[in-house]
This record gives C-alpha cells, structure tokens and sequence, in this order.
C-alpha cells in the first residue's frame, strides 16, 4: 500500500509586472504567482503535483486555504483515493465551514482547484499515462460519475451526458492519432500586452504570423484611440485572412462595452472577450446580441459550472474560455464540456499565467477526443511565459500544441525555480530588494 | 488632525455547533464566527469596529485577508478617511492583484466588507450618530457618490438613482418619528432550525406567538416527510394569519426545488429561502414561475451587486436578502437598495449569525426613512443569538427592532467576549478540548 504522507504548498511568485507581461486595461501590475501543491506520498517516486494560479497579492491566502483543504488526504491510501475521484471530489468540496466562505468561488475555490489538480496529477501518474489519456479511457459512466453534476439537471441530465459520450466512444482512437500527427490548434496572447509600444506589438504579430499562428489577441479598453490605433497595427501585419481577437478585461459596463466594440468592428474581431464582469450573465447576453456578428467570449473568472451552465442557458456566449486552475479541476471541468457539447458552444480554454497552457494541453485534447469531436471554432490559448520552470512543459509547433507524452498533468515545476521564486524568501524575492513593495506587509506601512 | 493608527484583526469563534443553534439542511455542524476588525487611532476614544460573519474553519483566511486589505489606511488622516467614503472603498476595492481572488466575491469580499464596515462605523462614531442617520442624513448626490455603481448602468443610471432618492426627501422625518414610535418589523429564525426536536420547535413556535412575532422561519430540505410535519407544528401553534417562511439552505437541484416546494404548499409558506444555488438567477426565476403564488427570496449568499442587479432584471425573486457582511458594506449595499427600488423588490436582509442583527437593523431603518418609503412585504430577520458580546446590541420588543440610539454601527463586541472565543488561544477553545477536532491544524492528521 502506497499512503499520501504530506502537503507541502509553496506561495511561488514571478515578477512579471516589471517588464509589462501580462499587462492589460484592469490588471496593470500582474506578478504570475501559483500556489503549488505538492501531495508526497512514502513512495519517493509518486507525488502529485497542482497549483491555482493568481497575479501576485492574496497567493498566501490560496496556500493556507490549499493547505486546509488537502488535509484529510493526509494518512489515505492512494490507490484508495485515486479509485475514487469523484468521492473524493465531493468530500473535500462539501466541508460546509468552509463552503460558507464562496460557496464555490474566491479563495475557497481556488484552493480546492489547486488540491484536485494535483490528484488528478497523481492519478495519471499512478496510471503511468498522461492526464488527457487517462481521461480518454474512461468510459461515459466513469466520467459522468466523477463530474460535479449539483445544480445542473435542468441543463444536461447524467442520461443525457453519458449520451452524449457514448456517440464520441467508437471514434476515439481516429481523434487521438490525428491529433498527434497535427496537434491542437492555439493562438497566441503573447503579442497584444497593453502596456507594450506599437513597436513591440508590429514586431510580435510579424513573430507570430511567422511561427505559423492564424489567430492574434490584442488587449482593448485602456483608450478607444489607442485602440483603434493598435488594431490598425495588427491588421496591417497579419492581413485578414489570420483571426483578429479582441480583449477587455471587464473593464466596461454593458451599455459601454457596446458602443466601444462597434467602434472596433472595422477590424472584423472574431471575438470580444470579458466585456464586463464576469458574473453578468444577461450583461453579455445583451452585448451578445448587439455587437454580432462579433462573437462574445468569457470564462477566464468564470467562477464555478452554475455560472456556465447560465451562460449556456441564456445564450450569452459563443465562446467558453473555462479556466483550468478556477474550476475546481476535473470534476468541475468535465461538467462545463459536458454542458458545452449540448448546446454547442465551442470551449477554448484560458491560458498563459503561470502553468495555465501546461494544463489546458490535456483538456483540449480530451474534449476533441471524447466529447465535441470538432475542431471547428476551437483554438487553445497559448502565451510563451514561465515555461522553463516546469518539468514536463507545452510544446507549441507551428501553432499547434503537440501532444503530452509523460504521466501526469504536467504541472510539476522545477525544485530550484520554486527555491527562486518562493514569496517572500527565495532567493530572487531576498535579492531583488522589492519584495516589501509588492507585499502586504509594509506595503501599509507608510 | 486625529490618524489611524493600526488595525487589528481577530479571530472570533463561538461554539454553536455544539447545541445545533443553526442547523439546516447545508449546514450542519456551524460555529458561528467573526473576522472581527478595528481600526485604532490616535485618539483613545475613537476606533472603527466592523467584522464578516463566518461559520468556523476559514475564519483564518477571511482574518488574514482583511488586515491585507486594510494595512492602506494606517497612517490616512481620519477625517479624510470618513470625508471620502466612496473614494477610500474604491480605492480598496482596486487593487488588481487582490481583485482576481474574486474577483468581488468570496473571502477576499468578505474581508472587504469587514474593512468598510468598520470605516462606516468609524465614520458614524466620529459625526456622533448612530449610522441609520449618517445616511439618512446624506443627500441623494453624496448617497450615490458613495454607491458603487460599476456594472450597473444597464438596470439603474446615477440619474435615476438620484431621483429615486429625490423623492423620498422631504417625508424623511416623518418616517424617522414613526419608526420611534413602534419600531422595524422583524421575523424569528430561532424556533426552526433543523436539529431541533418536534418538541423544541412547538415551544419555541410558542414562544414567537407569545413575544408578538407575526412571521415564523422554519429550516426544510432535509426530509419530506419532516418538512410536512414540521410544518403542520407550526401551523398548529401559530395559526394561518401569521406567515410561515421556509428556507432549504441550497440543496436542491431546480426541477426537485419546484416538486419539493409543491408538496409544501399546502402549508402557504410566504417564501422559499435559497431553493437551490445562490448563483443561479435563470433557476431563481424558473423556481420562480412554477411556485407561484409562493414567493422566492434569496440573498445571504449573493455575492456581489452584479448577482443581485439580474436578479432583478431576470424576476427572479420576490423577496432580497442582501447580508451586511457579504457585499462589501455600505458602498455596494445602497447600490443594491437602489436597484431593489427600481425593480420593486421589498429588501428583507438576512441577519442572526454573530452580530448580523446589530447591523441589519440600521440597513432597514435607511431603507425605510430615504429609499423605500413602504413597509409593505418587508420584515427583517432576527435570531436571538450571541447579543450579548455586543456592546450595543439590537433591541426586539414586539416583534420590531427599536431603532439603535448610539453612535457608530453597533458593530464593538466587548474585549472580554474576544479574549474568551478567539480561536484558537482564546480561554474557551484552551479549556474545551475541541479546538483540536474544530480546527484545521490537527484535522488532517488521522
């Protein structure tokens, strides 16, 4: 018998706000941060590895709640735990003190996502499989079974949803080895950041187009000129054959979101991403039905399946950018693809941060396989930030994810680049002299 | 010129669990807490006193994360501080990296509403008055300056929220001389938790006729069969002039909501409370629609403004049950108001817990004398628990709330309360030797 022995969260920060990265009309002064799970188990060669994923401030607060949460794994039975996803999903999630705290959202959630990726990372280890596959495995029943399905009848019963499988079951193999001869389509972020000049954005779209991306994404809502400006700049070097996308960050309230994104439809967006909060699911219905053909896209903060299954319902969206450190892992995922199968809403899953492309690799390639078996409007955000600190990391070629090979979800980092970056006292944090600018402590200090 | 010096946040736990005080069919086992907040200044006799309720584990957090977003106001001149209520919630409200925990929603909000609720009580306390008359005191204009008003446009313009409140002016001190005269309705919660015995729920339901309580609250959804027995009890004792609400705490799916509430109507409740999960406007609204003439209320778990402006939109309820310390206090509070004017929607805020009371009463009272002008379908919740760690706790006499006389929000617990319940060091949780199994630490290590 292999037991899980401990958890060990790390608050790991990189200071990403320096040189703009990650810069956009809400979040100015993004630091990538994770708070990285590590479940160790007395067998030396299997840990599970996860993390959720948060800009910098607050990390600590999803490591102690990470922390709390992963407790009574502590002493179990792998095998045990690993045979029992989805009761072991529910466990953890129903802790009714600290469901109070969301329910399901914020901090709490957060954790929870952390603590189930990294069990769902020692299940495919356990299995000697990448994630995707492990998934790809399973059969309709199994995968119904370990999903959160709570508060979702009204919108895909399990009958439905194992239906729903089941037509994908015979052609699974063609999938897999078509998607390993041409790996999963992805866009890149990389280009738009709205604190780079018209310089660096001309420069970085000519990269983009010449690595072989088709689609663009700029950052919007700082200043309509700027904007008009910097849309400008992009058509002209990617022409208008590449998809052009666009990006808010909820900057905006409805009415506004409007009357900004029909100034921009000169550049023929395929989509306009957080035009508001990301709560308002009749705030994007109505941008939805004002700014089309323009698509409408969100998911990034979307908080938990309930708020999905509403943007389903009140055809609010065109496309699903579900966050694979947000959604409480798995379970919660595999229930935001299940509802987006029915009423036929393509899922492009956020990514860049810290890790984010590194997970969503294993879901894409898992919904084309086992659920919406299309690749038509489907295209996986790629961002080329921080991947050097994982084991295991994405390769992109010629804008395509290629397939994960090695066990696991490939969330595992690098013991020296946690030794690095851990807040406040590895060593770039003790060196660099800002680490009490950027943290909570002496920031009040004034 | 008097400067605020410090803030000290404490962890406050009461062991309710231990005699089911607060027992429903999703929580099962709380403890009822405070992240209890107070800013010090300079001058002795003035600090600020402001808390979010909890119900144990993740106190912790919610504690951590208020003193976080709280250290920017020590060294603020307090006189600036309570001059620009609007600016210093915005400005708390803003920082990026915290905003992404939520964003607007779980503990990083909660923690949010902690702070403000102690700036409004410092506010309060320094113009000498109790906080019902600091607002009912404000103008329309200075109102809204202070709302927070981001994402709303859509539902409630500022110029419409300004002549919402324009009208209510002049008739202010009249409804201010007859709520002194008989006080704010309120309802009883006490009697109908969900571990009581038939025999405690019959003399408690007893006890709320004899007070003068003319609405019952009884907790449902966790047996049929007991719900339809409970619920004939109460009727039993109470009548049918009396109004009889029922509350099922989240655990139904939608279509078992609406068949679970038809087999109760036979019992006319005058709402179902949180019928299913509190994020789900669209199935509010179909829960809505099938159960009628019995109405829906929901609201304690209402995250943010956001949820509550489509609750309106959709129709989704009949009855709102914002809570004082989950939207982020004053500011987002009067936003919600605001809109439950326009919409016609009779405010009813959740209260009990620690302390929630002490706070409501000055909500309902605003509510009456400068926003609503109606008593009709509103009633305030009232659970007589924990009152006394309050230094100015709320008064019911007759089934009403007597209005607060005393400066500030009534949010100071007394000193020797904090020392006796602070988790986990406080002399309470050293003597009973459950601090163990409670808390987070040791829990995890079977």
């Amino acid at each position: 018998m292999t037991t899980i022995t401990a958890v060990t969260v790390s608050d790991v920060r990189f200071p990403t706000s320096a040189s703009a990265d990650g810069s956009d009309a809400m979040n100015k002064d993004a630091d990538y941060s994770a708070a990285y799970v590590e479940l160790s188990t007395d067998d030396p060669d299997l840990s599970g590895y996860g993390f959720t994923f948060t800009i910098g401030r607050g990390n600590d607060l999803c490591v102690e709640a990470a922390r709390q949460r992963a407790l009574p794994l502590i002493g179990r039975d792998v095998d045990e735990v690993v045979g029992d996803l989805g009761g072991v999903y529910r466990e953890l999630q129903s802790d009714s003190q600290m469901r109070w705290l969301g329910p399901e959202k914020g901090v709490v959630h957060l954790a929870l996502a952390a603590v189930m990726n990294a069990v769902w990372d020692m299940a495919a280890r356990r299995a000697g499989t990448p994630l995707w596959r492990l998934l790809a495995e399973m059969t309709p029943e199994q995968l119904v079974d370990v999903a959160d399905m709570r508060y979702l009848s009204d919108a895909l019963t399990r009958e439905e949803a194992i239906a729903l499988l089941e037509e994908m079951v015979p052609t699974r193999e063609q999938r897999i080895a078509q998607l390993e001869a041409s790996g999963y389509p992805c866009y890149t972020t990389s280009a738009g950041w709205l604190g780079y000049s018209d310089d660096k954005l001309r420069r970085l779209c000519q990269e983009a187009v010449d690595a072989g991306y088709k689609h663009i994404k700029l950052k919007v809502g700082g200043d309509l000129d700027d904007d008009i400006r910097r849309c400008s700049i992009a058509r002209e070097v990617i022409g208008w054959d590449a998809a052009l996308m666009i990006d808010a960050n909820q900057v905006w309230d409805v009415p506004e979101a409007i009357e900004w994104v029909q100034r921009l439809a000169e550049f023929k967006p395929l989509w306009i991403e957080e035009p508001t909060s990301p709560d308002d699911v009749l705030g994007h219905a109505a941008v939805r039905a004002a700014v089309a053909p323009i698509g409408v896209a969100t998911g990034e903060h979307g908080m938990n399946r309930v708020l999905f299954k509403q943007m389903f319902q009140a055809e609010a969206i065109d496309f699903c950018q579900l966050d694979s450190a947000r959604l409480a892992s798995i379970n919660e995922i595999l229930a935001v693809y299940l509802m987006a199968k029915k009423f036929d809403v393509p899922v492009c899953p956020h990514a860049g941060g810290v890790g984010l492309c590194e997970l969503v690799q294993h879901l894409s390639v898992f919904d084309y396989v086992a659920v919406s078996g299309t690749l038509e409007n489907r295209v996986t955000e790629f961002v080329d930030h921080l991947h050097e600190h994982f084991v295991d990391p994405c390769i992109v070629e010629d804008g395509a994810y290629r397939l994960p090979s090695q066990p696991g979800y490939s969330a595992q980092m690098y013991a020296a680049s946690i030794e690095e970056f851990r807040y406040p006292d590895g060593a770039f944090w003790r060196a660099s002299g800002v680490a009490g600018s950027r943290g909570p402590v002496l920031e009040g200090q004034r």
